[in-house]
C-alpha cells in the first residue's frame, strides 16, 4: 500500500539490538500515523505499572502517510511516550527536516525501549542501524552535539537531548534540527533516562504516490489556498506566531504575572511587530512548507530561530518582562539546553510569585529579566531552586506548600491564552489529554480571529461542540502528520482527499474527522487506565474564582463546570467522563 | 458617511406621490442594510393589525453599504414585507444588476406603500420619480414586460411581477433582470395587491469609498481567496448549484415524492453533471461576481437562466420526475409567470400525493412530467386546482382535509435537504424566521461538505450552536448585502474589514456577527408580535415520525425537540422561545 512504508524499526537499548517487522496495516488505516498510530502502539506497550522514567517506558517516533511526499508541510513527525510531567499519554511533534529523513529510511515507526548501560547515540542509515558510544557527547549542549554529529545545511538530521534531558528534568524537550523542539511534557527526560543522547537519520527512499496526477493537482490547489489566506500568506511569514501578542493583549486574554492579570502593559515591547522591526533577520521554513512562520532573530548576543509567541509570552508577560532581547536570548538558551520554553517560563513565573509572597526564599521577582538566563541554567543542571523548578511548577509549588499557584492543567503549564477571557480555551485545557496545551485543540481561530467563524468568547452554553470539533480535527491533522497552520487555509475534508490520492484508499466524507475522534477517545482510555478521573479535568482555582479587575475580561472567571457537563454529553461519555460502550463500539475501540 | 447614500425614497401609490428623507444613520450602523435595515423599518411600519395583502402592508427595497462598490458580489438587494404565505416577517433577496442600479440612484431604501387605483409602473432615474400607467402591461408575462420596458444588455434594470403576482398567488415572486427572482414567501402577491407591475431604475451615481487603497487591497485578496477555493473556482462555475443533486442523493437526504423517501432513483438524470453535459450553453454571472454559478441552459423549446439545484429538486425528485428538459422548461415558465419554483414544485408534489391517495380528484401523479407546465400555468392564473395550489401547499392540503401532507415549516415549502438525514438542517427549518428556507441558515457546508469543518449530520446534542452561528452569519451577510457563496472562500470577519474600508467605521471583531444576531432577534420579535409562539417552531409530522426505510438515513427521523430546547437556551431565549430582556439589552433591542 502506498503512503506507508509498512515497517517498524524496534530498538532495545539494553541489548543494543534491533529488529524490523511489518506495520499492522489495519491499525495504520484506523489510526493513520503520527500521534494516532503512536497512541495505539503505546496502549499495547506501556501499561499503568510503568513509571515514565523507568526503562520499561518507550519512545515511539512516528511519521505518517503524507510525510516526505512533498505535500505542503509534510515534514512533521511525532514522539509518543508516557509523560514524566503529567503521567498521561504524551505525544509531541515537530517540524523541520528530521521527520522527512526518517520517512525516507523506509520506516514508519521507530520504537526505542530499555536503557543503555552507558550513554549511546544511534545512527540509522536506511535499514542500517549503528549504536555509537556517546560518552564524549554526554553533558554537551544541543548546538554543539548537532554540529559534532555533522549536521549541516544539506544534512539536517540530528535529533538529541541537552543537559536538561540528561538531568531528567520533567520539562526537558527532545530537540532536532538544532532549534526545533518536541517540547511539552518532558519527552527529553525519557530519552535521558534511557542514556540515549542522539538519533541521526539518513534515508534515500522515496515515498510512492498512488495517484500522481491527482496528487499534483491537489498540491497545486493547496498552494493556491495557502497563498490566498491572509494568515498563511501574510501574517505568519511577516510576523510569525508572535503576531498574536498584541491581539491577545487587546482582548484581555494574555495571562500576566503568573495569571494574576490578563493584560500586560509591556505587550507592545514584546510583540511580533516589534520583533520584526528590531530583531528579525529573515523568516525561514520547514521542509516543503510555503508559509515560513519561523523567525530568524538576532540580538547582540545570539542569532537563531524563534521566538514563538508562547515562548515570548512565557518569559515575557507571564514573568512581567518586556525585554525582548532578553527573551530572544533565553529562548536560544532553552533550545541549547533542551528545555520546554512554555513550562520553563511559566515555572519561573510561579517561582517569582512565590518569592514575592515569601513562600520561597529567592531573588526572583516579576520583571527581573536579568535573572532569566541563570534560572534556566539552574533548571537544566538542577542547581539550587533549579532542582525544584526542573520538576515543573506543580511539583515545585506543592513542595513549598502552595500548589494553587501552579498555573497548570493535569500538571502541564498552560500557554498564553487566558481561560477567563476565552471560555472555550479553558475547556480545552481542562480536557486536553496531555494537559494544559494549545496544540491539542485551539479556540483562537473561533474565539478570537473569526477563522472560519467567530463565536462569542465569553459564551458558555453550546461551547463544547466547537471544542470537540476542534480537538477531533487537531487529532486527525496530528495523525497525518502535517502542520496545523495549513488548516487555516485548507479545510479538513480536503486533507482526506490528499490522503486518498497518496494511499489509494478512498476516505469517505467524515472518516478523517472520525479518525481524530477515535484517537481522542483512545488517549482518554489510556489516561483512565492510568487512574485519571474526571476530577483531573480541571483548571487552577485562580482561573475559576479570581476575576480580572480590569480590561475587557474584567469580572470573568472560567465557567468550567457547565461546559464540562455539556462536553461529556456531547462526547458520548458518561457523567464521569468515561466513554460509553456505544461510543467505543462506534469508533471501533470496543475490543482493545 | 461613505458606503450609505443616506437617503430613503418613500412612495405612496394611492396618491402617486413620493418624498425623500434622510436615513437614520444610527439605525444604519446598527442594522447595516439589506435584510437588517429592512426588518428594522418594517418593525415600525407594519404592525400585527395589517393583513399582508392589504394596502397598509409595504414593500421595502434595500441595498447595503457594499452595494455597487465593485466588491465581489456587491450586486444583491433585498425586499422586506409581511409575507402573504407565512404571515411572518419576510425578506427575499436577489442578485443580478438591478440592485447596483438602484444604489446608483442615490437611495439606500425604497419604501412602497398603499395601493394604486389602477395598474401602474414606476420609473426612478436618479432622484427623478415618474409614475406610468401600466394598463397595457397588466396581464403580460415577465419576459415580455422586461423587453417592453426596454431592458437590454446595457440596461438590465427592470423589476416586475408576472401573472402569478397579479393574481395574488401566495407563492408569487418579484422578478428582476428577466429571470432573477425574489422568490420566497410571496412578495410578488404584495406587489400585485398594490397594482404595481414594475419598477425600472437607472442611476449614475458612484458610491464613495472611505479608504480606497485598503479597499483595493481587500478586493485583490478576495479575488485570490475565491480563485483558490475549489467550490467557488470550480464546482459552482462548472456545475452550478445543481452540483448538489448527486451529493444529497448519495447521503440519503434528497427528499423524494413529497418527502416520502430520501433517495431518488432518477437523481443522476437531473444532476449538475447531466445538466452540464446535455443542456448547458455557458455559465454567467451577476454584476461584479467572479464566481459565475448561473447556468444558461437550452432545450428544444427554451433557452435561458437556470435551473438552480432547489428548482431542479422541486420539480424533479420531489415530484418523482427525472426529465431534465421538462424541468428546465418549467423553470423558465415559472420565471415568465413570476412564481417561486420551490413552493410551486413542492405544492405540485403535495397535490400529486393527495391525488394518488384519492384526497384530491385530479390526474396528477408522481412522475407525470407532461403535466408540469399546465400545472404552473393553472397556478399563475388560478385555474381549477391551480386556484388552491396558488395558495401554497399548506392552505391547499388543509382545504382538502390533509394538512399533514404539506411539507412546510411555518407554511413555507422546505427545499431540497431532508431533516431526517441532516439533523441541523431540520432545526434550521423549524426556527427560520421566514419559514422553511435554506437561505436563512444552511447546514450543508458543515453537515455535508465539511466546509469549513465537518460535523456529524446525525448528531443532535450540541447541534444548536452551529445552527445559531450559521443563522447569525447569514443574517449579517444578508445585511451587507452580498452573496453567501463568497463565504465559502472568505471568512465572516474578513467582510467586517471590507465594511470598515468602505464606510470608515471600525468594525471590531465580532461586531458584524453580533449585527447578524441582532437582526435575527429582531425578526423573532416581529413574529412574536404577530402572534407566533414556540408551537410554530416545528416540522411536518412526517419528518418527526416516519423514518426512511432504505438508504443512508434509514431509521432516522428528525429529533427536533431536544435540539430546539438547546437552541432556545443557546440563543439566550426563555423556554418558550422568547428573547430574554438581558439578551435584548445586550443587542441594543431593549427599547424598540
Amino acid at each position: 500500500m502506498n503512503g506507508w512504508n509498512g515497517k517498524i524499526l524496534d530498538i532495545d537499548l539494553a541489548t543494543q539490538t534491533h529488529k524490523s517487522y511489518p506495520l499492522d496495516m489495519e491499525m495504520a488505516k484506523q489510526f493513520i500515523g503520527g500521534r494516532g498510530l503512536g497512541a495505539r502502539l503505546l496502549w499495547d506497550l506501556v501499561g499503568p505499572e510503568v513509571e515514565p522514567l523507568a526503562p520499561e517506558n518507550v519512545l515511539i517516533f512516528t511519521n505518517g502517510p503524507l510525510t516526505a511526499t512533498g505535500y505542503q508541510t509534510s515534514n512533521r513527525f511525532s514522539v509518543t511516550t508516557k509523560s514524566p510531567l503529567t503521567g498521561t499519554v504524551l505525544d509531541a511533534n515537530s517540524g523541520g527536516f528530521w521527520g522527512m529523513q526518517f520517512k525516507k529510511t523506509g520506516y514508519d515507526v521507530l520504537i526505542v525501549r530499555g536503557k543503555a548501560v552507558s550513554p549511546i547515540w544511534i545512527e540509522i542509515k536506511n535499514s542500517e542501524v549503528t549504536f555509537h558510544d556517546a560518552s564524549d557527547l554526554w553533558g554537551m549542549r544541543v548546538y554543539a552535539v548537532t554540529e559534532k554529529l555533522g549536521q549541516d545545511n544539506n544534512r539536517r538530521n540530528v535529533l538529541c537531548i541537552g543537559p536538561a534531558g540528561e538531568n531528567l528534568s520533567r520539562i526537558a524537550a527532545i530537540m532536532n534540527d538544532r532549534e526545533r523542539a518536541m517540547a511539552r511534557g518532558g519527552p527529553g527526560a525519557v530519552m535521558g533516562s534511557k542514556n540515549l543522547k542522539a538519533i541521526v537519520v539518513e534515508g534515500s527512499g522515496r515515498p510512492e504516490i498512488d495517484d500522481k496526477e491527482r496528487f499534483k493537482f491537489l498540491l497545486y490547489e493547496t498552494r493556491k489556498l495557502l497563498a490566498a489566506s491572509p494568515l498563511t500568506s501574510q501574517a505568519l511569514p511577516e510576523f510569525g506566531t508572535v503576531v498574536l501578542m498584541n491581539i491577545m493583549n487587546n482582548i484581555g486574554a494574555l495571562p500576566t504575572r503568573n495569571h494574576q492579570e490578563t493584560q500586560f502593559e509591556g505587550a507592545e515591547d514584546i510583540s511580533g511587530e516589534t520583533l520584526t522591526e528590531k530583531y528579525l533577520v529573515k523568516n525561514a521554513s520547514c521542509w516543503a512548507c510555503p508559509i515560513g512562520c519561523t523567525r530568524i532573530s538576532k540580538t547582540e548576543k545570539v542569532e537563531g530561530e524563534g521566538p514563538e509567541f508562547e515562548t515570548t509570552w512565557a518569559f515575557g508577560a507571564q514573568c512581567g518582562i518586556n525585554d525582548l532581547a532578553a527573551i530572544i536570548e533565553v529562548n536560544s538558551l532553552c533550545n541549547d539546553l533542551g528545555l520546554d520554553t512554555i513550562s520553563a517560563g511559566s515555572t519561573i513565573a510561579c517561582a517569582m510569585e512565590m518569592s514575592e509572597k515569601g513562600y520561597i526564599d529567592s531573588d526572583l521577582r516579576f520583571g527581573r529579566a536579568d535573572l532569566l538566563a541563570g534560572c534556566v541554567e539552574d533548571i537544566a543542571y538542577r542547581r539550587d531552586l533549579g532542582a525544584d523548578m526542573a520538576e515543573g511548577s506543580l511539583r515545585m509549588a506543592t513542595k513549598f506548600g502552595h500548589p494553587e499557584l501552579s498555573m497548570t492543567a493535569k500538571g502541564m503549564e498552560m500557554p498564553a491564552y487566558d481561560p477567563r477571557g476565552l471560555q472555550g480555551q479553558g475547556l480545552l485545557y481542562a480536557t486536553s489529554n496531555r494537559g494544559g496545551c494549545h496544540m491539542r485543540g485551539n479556540m483562537i481561530g473561533l474565539e478570537v480571529l473569526g477563522l472560519p467563524k467567530l463565536i462569542d468568547r465569553f459564551v458558555v452554553q453550546g461551547k463544547s461542540s466547537f471544542v470537540i470539533l476542534n480537538q477531533n480535527s487537531n487529532a486527525a491533522i496530528d495523525s497525518l502528520v502535517i502542520c496545523k497552520f495549513t488548516n487555516m487555509g485548507v479545510a479538513d475534508e480536503y486533507f482526506a482527499r490528499v490522503l486518498g490520492a497518496v494511499t489509494g484508499i478512498q476516505y469517505a466524507t467524515g472518516e478523517l474527522i472520525k479518525t481524530g475522534e477515535r484517537v481522542w477517545n483512545l488517549e482518554r482510555l489510556y489516561n483512565l487506565r492510568e487512574g485519571f478521573t474526571n476530577k483531573e479535568d480541571t483548571l487552577p482555582d485562580r482561573l475559576l474564582t479570581e476575576a480580572p479587575l480590569t480590561g475587557p475580561s474584567k469580572g470573568w472567571v472560567s465557567h468550567l463546570e457547565p461546559m464540562l457537563k455539556e462536553y461529556y454529553r456531547s462526547r458520548g461519555w458518561d457523567e464521569y467522563g468515561v466513554p460509553t460502550p456505544n461510543k467505543l463500539a462506534a469508533l471501533g475501540l470496543a475490543n482493545l
